[in-house]
């Protein structure tokens, strides 16, 4: 922890389960953040932004006592003697945003967030107590059209971020639901729902014991109840096929009707709208939110990497808002998960290792001439490409080692008799091959000269994942 | 405040002090951070980020005791018994990050930082407890070459924002301190300064009566003294003249001999580069922060908004981190004041009235043509155009208004008979225009519509002071 040392410094350090971002990983998380922007943007999603600080009051409103969620938030008495606390996600800001504003912004109104949160969880690996939400949500619908756009949303997030090899798991509520109205079991739905949560972890035997358990805490399913119960959450198969046998057996239930129609329309719609097949998977074992969600549900996995869970979750909600309105507010909407994705771009290799987010270091080789290395920095900058000039007239050995380390692409190097000859010298760091290029072609030679170090192109690697950012 | 009220819910407001950002305002703030990233980035400043937490005993190294700044401080005791507060800059946590990483980081070392910082100050116009900095510093070098730099990237960014109209002022801390050290008045310099400060709101008389002031709180400096002093600062004039006669007047100092060369070569660099004549200014009267500044410091002023003050300042330091660690850091760097400009570019006239960051609505006419709204939109988002598709099949009418109030410059209308015929229909909302478009053409149409739409170029008007974002 920070202390005073001898020398009457502080200790530098940042506080238990919270880290800095130097630039090799500020760099990515920045790029991953503005596609997610871009996508957002691109689909219509407005931003909006809210305090980090609320009213204790507002983010409490919906956390029963004793919650874990209640002992990790943050909060202190302000100096104007309020009740205030650090915000612990963003849904809880945007119920409170939407009840405010929501006769000035109208309905339908779709925003996305992307802030930090904070909770004093227990650090431990990968967790942090600050961390970076990105959600996008469409509220004041019902309509089915806001369920399928989620999916198009999560697939182009995907897509723009570089993966190919993902799947989005997607059920609803309602097949469930309609089940269990049928068996009479309506009420212990969310009993059902917590054992069923578990199908990952126990195997379907397990999942029966524990849903036919005349503990309390368990549902008390009868047997053939508990089978069906597992026979639905465990189907597999194409879509069709999974859809068709719900149909076939749960049927006449209405809801189970409404919520296969919905998935089928959903379905289809995507492929009209071109996500590739075998990218949306009907998959009855996912729940999400015991108690929140009550219509469709979204997962998203990593194929080369499920291990680290669904990347990119949500659901359709009854009302978001109904502990600050009268006002029904139903809704959409889906969380990327931005340092999830992060820690595996990291695993999976896809991060470029740079601490620099400018391809290219102009050597000051000699300080007569730091205004022509800041013309042609500036010409390559209105040419779309990043550049640094080195600070100081050192040595060219010390300047080309800072480049390497950094991590730039290309040094470019002149010196009087290249500026006499109208020339300047390309250096390919990693090729540790020179060549001098004119003047007067400096921004198409640069331009080549990053073009001939990109790697290969993906089509050429038979098993990539997914394209580095 | 938060209170129950009698339904049972929660009143929904935020802190006093504390403001949502609805996306009027939200796109185009995240329209200038893109745009301030961007340029950072193409400088070759890499991002950080900080924890908005951290130990208290880190946030006030340098607070002096009663300070205004240390009562303005959020801090509170965490669930582990930590004094820990929220920052109220980014100077702080970077000293803090710099003394913990620099080993590892290297040096020259460039960061940019776009954060939130919290200040419980009297909430007034236009100051909130919460707001965004956006903060770039190059540590680790007294290179003078890094002091033209922050005035080349102060240049860029408010031109990358769309300003022409503007000024950066330049002073040199070396100028007014030499003269006083040959006035052998070196001591009384922070006095001398904290006068100097007041040029803007006094005149050169009531300056120099402060000045000459025998009250213990001012500098007391004779007669003659104080108009040598007022005298520098005053001077007006090219920036050749005022070089010139600061020259003439104290250049056989070294100090000043020292400001008035690395000021000559950053005007010379700078024009070099391309920054063009008339941007940047000498100005002697500038101070900026009274203790810390020690070499070039920096103003910058919107011409037709000048009221608002500096929207983009900064300075050298000769050691950034001197509370964390032994390691002399010098460095140079400024502050762009994010919200202060988004205040001015709303009062100029200059942010897009939208609540969409998309231009295009797509009508659902039919709902049975969701698949081909959702194709279609799909199209356009590949094309590089934002596109929403409304999401429930309600009267024609009751969405044209909803495009219309949230701001969307098309519409496009297609209907059953319009897909037969191939076709779809652009509405123009602005000039209430439509016109028919064959779908195979669809993303040219679109995009000759959207250009017919843009006011017309800037060189058309004779007194614009900014192109809108």
């Amino acid at each position: 922890m920070a202390a005073t040392n001898e020398g009457g410094l502080i200790t530098p350090n940042t506080l238990k389960g919270f880290r800095d971002y130097p630039p090799e990983l500020a760099i990515p998380r920045e790029r991953l953040m503005e596609t997610a922007r871009a996508v957002y943007r691109s689909f219509g999603f407005a931003p909006i932004d809210t305090p980090a600080l609320e009213y204790l009051e507002v983010l409490t409103a919906n956390v029963e006592p004793g919650a874990e969620i209640g002992k990790q938030l943050y909060s202190f008495t302000d100096q104007g003697g309020r009740e205030v606390g650090l915000r612990f996600d963003l849904t809880v800001p945007f119920a409170r945003f939407a009840a405010q504003h929501i006769h000035k912004l109208g309905i339908p109104f779709k925003r996305y967030h992307l802030g930090c949160v904070w909770r004093g969880e227990s650090p431990q690996a990968g967790r942090y107590r600050e961390f970076m939400q990105c959600d996008f949500d469409t509220i004041g619908t019902t309509s089915n059209a806001a369920d399928i756009e989620t999916a198009l949303v999560i697939n182009a997030l995907l897509r723009a971020l570089g993966f190919t090899r993902f799947a989005i798991h997607i059920n609803h509520r309602q097949l469930l639901n309609g089940v269990l109205a049928e068996m009479g079991l309506a009420e212990r739905a969310k009993l059902v729902l917590r054992t069923l949560d578990k199908l990952g972890k126990l195997d379907d035997a397990g999942v029966i014991a524990e849903l036919t358990s005349t503990d309390p805490r368990h549902a008390g399913l009868s047997r053939e109840q508990a089978e069906q119960v597992v026979g639905l959450a465990s189907l597999s198969g194409s879509n069709d096929d999974i859809l068709n046998t719900i149909s076939a057996r749960h049927g006449a239930n209405e809801s189970v009707a409404r919520g296969v129609a919905q998935l089928r329309e959903l379905l289809a719609v995507a492929a009209e709208a071109g996500v590739p097949e075998g990218t949306i998977r009907i998959d009855p074992s996912i729940c999400r939110g015991l108690d929140y969600y009550t219509g469709t549900v979204y997962e998203t996995f990593l194929l080369d990497k499920r291990e680290i869970g669904s990347v990119c979750s949500g659901g359709r909600y009854d009302n978001l808002a109904g502990r600050y309105t009268k006002q029904s507010l139903p809704g959409v909407g889906a969380s990327l998960g931005l340092d999830r994705l992060l820690a595996a771009m990291e695993a999976l290799g896809l991060l470029p290792k740079t601490a620099t987010p400018a391809p290219v270091l102009i050597v000051q080789f000699d300080a007569a001439y730091l205004g022509q290395y800041q013309r042609l920095a500036s010409q390559l900058r209105a040419g779309g490409i990043g550049v640094e000039v080195y600070p100081e007239p050192r040595k060219l050995g010390v300047q080309l080692k800072y480049a390497d380390a950094r991590g730039f692409t290309l040094a470019l190097i002149a010196g009087p008799d290249d500026f006499a000859r109208g020339m300047v010298n390309i250096k390919v760091l990693a090729q540790q091959t020179q060549h001098a290029v004119a003047l007067a072609d400096l921004l198409p030679s640069v331009q080549a000269a990053l073009q001939s170090t990109r790697p290969d192109q993906p089509q050429e690697r038979s098993h990539e994942t997914a394209k580095p950012l």
